[in-house]
């Protein structure tokens, strides 16, 4: 299984409204909640994908009571085997029988979030109605104590002795120490399982120094981290700063990926419009389903960058359209950087 | 006890921001919870003023749990009589002792709602915090059975037996009949007990024709009701419609009061500046305790005008400030409309 860590997971609400006005009043026309936070979207995108993922982070309070309750009904019916099948059948031209991927039954999500006093947080995504255009309001994480912490590297440990992969993702809530993330790369390495480190800030510049297996900035954040906006070079730099795989999301120029195994670069098939909420975590259950299922680099691209932009053209955020998905996968294009071109950038 | 009836009820958030921006992401700065909904706003303030008060009504869902969590835990510790007594003392000049109002100790709120399968709705008031200035996202409420409303219904019937008086407060939820609130008045007279509705739109011209005791509608909702504009023209429509007594709210202007013992009109010493949310369910508070404590129509004016204003001082919205409430009371000025200028309205 792979296992996931949210330490800042989150009920997720997205309200249609016709269009947000400040100072007015609004009936929300439609009410959506999912749990969220980072680890949960790459924990319901690997489900989908047939892999069996195990969640742990924190949830309290009655947020995460219906958080919970929320992920205990994942993954949903209607993105069983057949249902996708006969989706992707209208799109797969019969003539490219090549492309066509075997059904896949989704996998279960085991729920091994650690119970806190605190509430967990709500983000409410508005939608104006006629746009698409989100205004998102994100409430502060609950205060998680030094028992709770501790409580969640218990759990932690005994989940790694059965992972084949771990992927640890987003921000902190308070009272969580900013090196929390090292001590976790830290404890993954020392158990020999592949870990993936997806935060921004200090606590990503931490966390590499612990030596993570990947990582996933995108552009936003390899700049805050390296202070370059050139991407091999920054790319480059981020390795030397301890991470053993750096693969930058460049949004839609695609991903950039430095491992010891060679650099890649990997572009989505056209330029999609769209909402790119969510194509990081789509892109890190491509990665590390990839990984455990000993895919070569460039097919873990390819999956990565197809399932990424297939993300975006979703109309629900943080979903993906599995046959745009299946349709995009062969198009990814993915190139060697030669030596002589990664000697040229130092 | 007075018992307070919210079919609507809702978990009401307020968040501040610093300001709210379409289409951009906030990090919300602090995050308030309390348990809402017209009745359940009236509730608290009967409870600050020492009435012991039901509240019946619909909760479901996470929601509704969290909601009952937060009602469990009203009245509120800084709310005591002894806090009270202490924070009235620095704003009563010692000159005016007359107008010094015994020291209330808060009075318990009872949990009667009646448990459905729904989620309740929450509100969310995001507040810009340099200016104050509110933008105000309602949920629809969750969708209520026949076999739901029925067992509301046997609820109220219990509970009237021992309530002084009742408010029917606020919306209906989907699924509840248009004439719910007619329903509800006339069981409140058949049981004796004296009915105050406090609605709009079609739900209140139905309560209406079930001749309830008393309606508290604002000028908005009385223009609508009658078609007039002129308050005491459109307030003696209402009556003639059903209602035996009729406090119309005018905001800054007060209340008119038109009853069976006489026409009063009812003016807030000064003009203040404020968040009106909440003033009118202070209002009712006002009005019911009075009854129950058979002061005069002049005396629940007095109250009922000096708390709304209170609250439209409160920094909290939809919260008496009682310090402001003490000071302004002596102040409001009440007018008995002679015969005469009764007679001239027609």
């Amino acid at each position: 299984m792979i296992l996931t860590v949210t330490l800042n997971t989150a009920l997720d609400l997205t309200y249609g409204v016709p269009e947000l006005v400040p100072h007015a009043s609004h009936r929300v026309g439609d009410v959506a909640e999912r749990p969220g936070g980072k680890g949960l979207n790459v924990a319901r995108v690997l489900s989908a994908l047939g892999q069996a993922t195990v969640v742990t982070g924190f949830a309290g309070g009655s947020t995460g009571a219906a958080l919970r309750e929320l992920l205990a009904h994942l993954p949903p019916r209607d993105t069983t085997g057949t249902d996708t099948r006969a989706a992707a059948a209208t799109v797969i031209p019969a003539a490219t029988p090549a492309t066509v991927i075997p059904a896949v039954t989704p996998a279960p999500i085991t729920d091994a979030l650690v119970t806190i006093a605190g509430n967990t947080r709500r983000t409410i995504a508005v939608v104006d109605r006629a746009t698409g255009d989100t205004t998102q309001l994100n409430e502060p994480g609950p205060l998680v104590t030094a028992d709770e912490w501790a409580a969640l590297l218990g759990r932690y440990e005994e989940l790694l002795t059965g992972a084949d992969a771990v992927a640890l993702c987003g921000s902190l809530p308070p009272g969580i120490h900013v090196g929390a993330y090292a001590e976790l790369v830290r404890l993954a390495r020392a158990a020999g399982v592949p870990v993936l480190l997806d935060t921004s800030g200090e606590p990503l510049r931490r966390g590499i120094a612990a030596r993570p297996d990947l990582i996933k900035p995108n552009a936003e954040e390899l700049a805050q981290l390296t202070g370059s906006r050139e991407p091999l070079r920054a790319t480059r730099d981020a390795r030397r700063r301890g991470a053993h795989g750096v693969i930058a999301s460049l949004g839609p120029d695609g991903m950039l990926a430095v491992t010891p195994d060679g650099v890649w670069r990997a572009s989505p098939p056209a330029e999609v419009r769209g909402n790119p909420t969510g194509a990081g975590d789509s892109a890190v259950a491509g990665l590390l389903s990839g990984l455990v299922e000993g895919l070569s680099w460039p097919d873990r691209l390819r999956r990565a960058v197809a399932l990424s932009t297939a993300t975006v053209l979703s109309p629900t955020a943080g979903d993906f359209d599995r046959a745009a998905y299946e349709e995009l996968l062969p198009g990814v294009g993915v190139e060697e950087h030669t030596a002589a071109a990664r000697e040229a950038v130092g």
